[in-house]
């Protein structure tokens, strides 16, 4: 059965802005749907904040495995009841892969408890991705490093738990490392956090980056035998009281 | 310099149950606070939800190294402005240690991202608590099992992120067990959640259980020259571009 | 492509004794293969201590996805040479599934660093385990907890570095707790030790015991695509110096 | 009560090299020892390989604290009843800081199961070290990121388990990363690796790399307290069968 991936952005087609449909023609949710396109082990679709009720109903948000998540600059005007939405939705299974500016997104601050804080600038600089997982599912198939020839810079300290899994590390020409690629286990969904993905540049292209988000959206697709109560329960009790 | 310690509980003593005042006469603030009382490494004070500011001002907040939470039916009552301070202040540093039925405060919530729900039943049956990371400070000088003899069974699943160290795990009586004292790092600052401590039974006085109490407070404590920004920062490049 | 799977015990069928046959009339080694038999994902061999090699050869090795370990009373007879063939097939990506009294072998303690000691005493008791990581894929499909009729205690604190993952843990009629199922990464392989399987006793026949470690054997299973190096690289230098 | 800390050298003084001597006159073990001499906190000596039991007797280990570990070219000289014994006073509580190209010494990998291997080369480069847990004991008092004006590289895929705590990763001028600062709780006993060191260079020098090693060494130290039996024992049953 295959894998229903929602992609969502904070902009519409229409919205984005011009300097980003130069390298994404159909939007960063084109160029994101279109990694999971022809692949038949998923069923893809695009939401968006200007769409009803934030581009995240709770009927969608049931009807999806993976959400991907990309947002930056109206992080801020993202409803709080959409984010608890997405939120109960990870607890009770979802899986969510937020990208790049998503970090400091409401729902990842939500799911994590912290600010997600970076340094930062942006300087369309060389950044290198080191994996220091290998074993790892959503390394399958990327080799030991590989190379992104523009990005925007994100530096430690990243203001995160730490990671369940530590996947990759970046380098960047301007002087600065990031923890690039973490898995986050909540409740009974995955969160993966993956930072490559300036808007204006060609990331999203790179075969390796491409084979990350089909790997982690197969890694964290919701499990829906596991759907179980989010509350506490009284139990009665499994053995008698001694006396 | 003495530890700054601020045991806060959602009843002020007035408030407080007859049948709790039976075991703690001056209420669990008062048995709570008696464990940092004639210890010179610690100064207590105590706050409740009745104080201004539901015990919880800014200016409370930043005066205290280590806040000691112990709440149970009034969870909804704490305003979520108060959270904010709370949380805001354990990712600057501040030290927090949840008790027992704050398992499901909204700071915990809140901090976690989870929503910390277990099984329970409360039959005032025995636990024994076996330590499983005895080089951990907080177990310092702690057997390697210990029992309380009457206690509220909290059972798994426990809906937590994995701990950043698991230091003890309950066994009870009635057939479960819990993972019952649990470190997370969150920003600049502790958290622990430590199981023991129904209202109407004696946990507080048993030694390990107060032993373990003092020890995380120590490991808690806020290192005041660690405060720094928490929000994101443009930085300059640090080595130059190449080009 | 099915996954390879061998199972190894110590004693071939016919060292094999009379009690244990009764339980298990082909050895633990006809008892165990039986889980993966007819389930067209694996193919599966056993080997035993008796074996040209210690049943252990390079070649062997070479050829297995996962290994299964079952030892008990002969861990000191296995060669040390044999230990050393088995790690570094682990290193290089070789999955090992550790069973029950496998936790003081060699292999499980050369892998680990620890001793891996622990608390005991046999006396066919319940043992309930309850799960704590319901959405890792080896607990697919296993309820929230399960009981086993009968039991070897093993219990805390097992003297092992803190898990990968820890997905559950064993509650004993007699008092006592257990990490009873623990998964480990180490070099490009992983590691997964569970604790029931007493050889006189009837675990490896109950339906969730069985489901955890067909899970586990897909889980744990070499890829094949990630066979690097495991000794330091001189590394030509991927940016200039700048002087 | 002082902490007992002794620091070891593959080298004795008059073996070591004339560039090394440049650097440090007293040899690496008199560089090292410095950081402790005049800290009142501390007692430290110096053993080297050459001396009767390469330097790592039992009572001299009986009598530590805190080892630190410096060695290169002679790991394969160390003898494996030398690294047994380390090892066994880890695991009951012996705290062990192991430096830069100790990473492959024989005690690092027995203690850790994998080969510890990395990328490398000699370039006396610039290393810039992020702080990524700065709320750890052994990051107390050191700024988020600072530098060191000439390294040998390191770098990633460092083949170890993910370590308990991750501190600190470093950033090389030609394009690398590494884990530079790693935790790891072994048996009753801490392990702390840090990358810095070459032994021609000057990083023991360095305020941050100085006050790092302090601190680890206080994090590191052996409690006496919790000296406990490392073997299995029999347990006689805590609670009656229930039959």
């Amino acid at each position: 059965m295959a894998i229903k991936v929602t992609v969502w952005n904070e902009d519409s087609l229409a919205e984005t802005a011009e300097a980003v449909r130069k390298v994404h023609p159909e939007g960063l949710n084109g160029t994101l749907a279109g990694i999971f396109r022809g692949n038949e082990g998923f069923e893809v679709r695009t939401a968006c904040l200007a769409d009803a009720d934030a581009g995240l109903s709770d009927e969608m948000l049931e009807d999806t495995d993976v959400l991907i998540w990309w947002g930056h600059c109206k992080h801020h005007l993202v409803p709080d009841e959409a984010v608890t939405r997405v939120q109960r939705q990870v607890l009770r299974g979802m899986g969510l892969i937020v990208l790049h500016s998503g970090h400091e997104s409401k729902i990842m601050q939500r799911l994590l408890g912290t600010q997600c804080s970076l340094r930062w600038h942006e300087m369309n600089e060389r950044e290198r991705l080191f994996v220091v997982e290998p074993a790892h599912p959503i390394m399958k198939g990327v080799p030991p490093y590989f190379e992104l020839e523009g990005e925007e810079m994100y530096g430690e300290r990243f203001d995160i738990p730490a990671p369940d899994a530590l996947l990759a590390i970046g380098w960047y020409e301007t002087g600065e490392v990031f923890r690039s690629a973490c898995c986050f286990n909540r409740g009974y969904g995955k969160l993966f956090y993956f930072q490559p993905g300036h808007e204006t540049l060609r990331s999203y292209y790179n075969e390796n980056v491409r084979k990350i988000i089909l790997n982690a959206a197969a890694w964290a697709a919701r499990d829906r035998s596991m759907d179980r109560p989010l509350h506490s329960e009284f139990a009665e009790p499994l053995e008698a009281k001694r006396g």
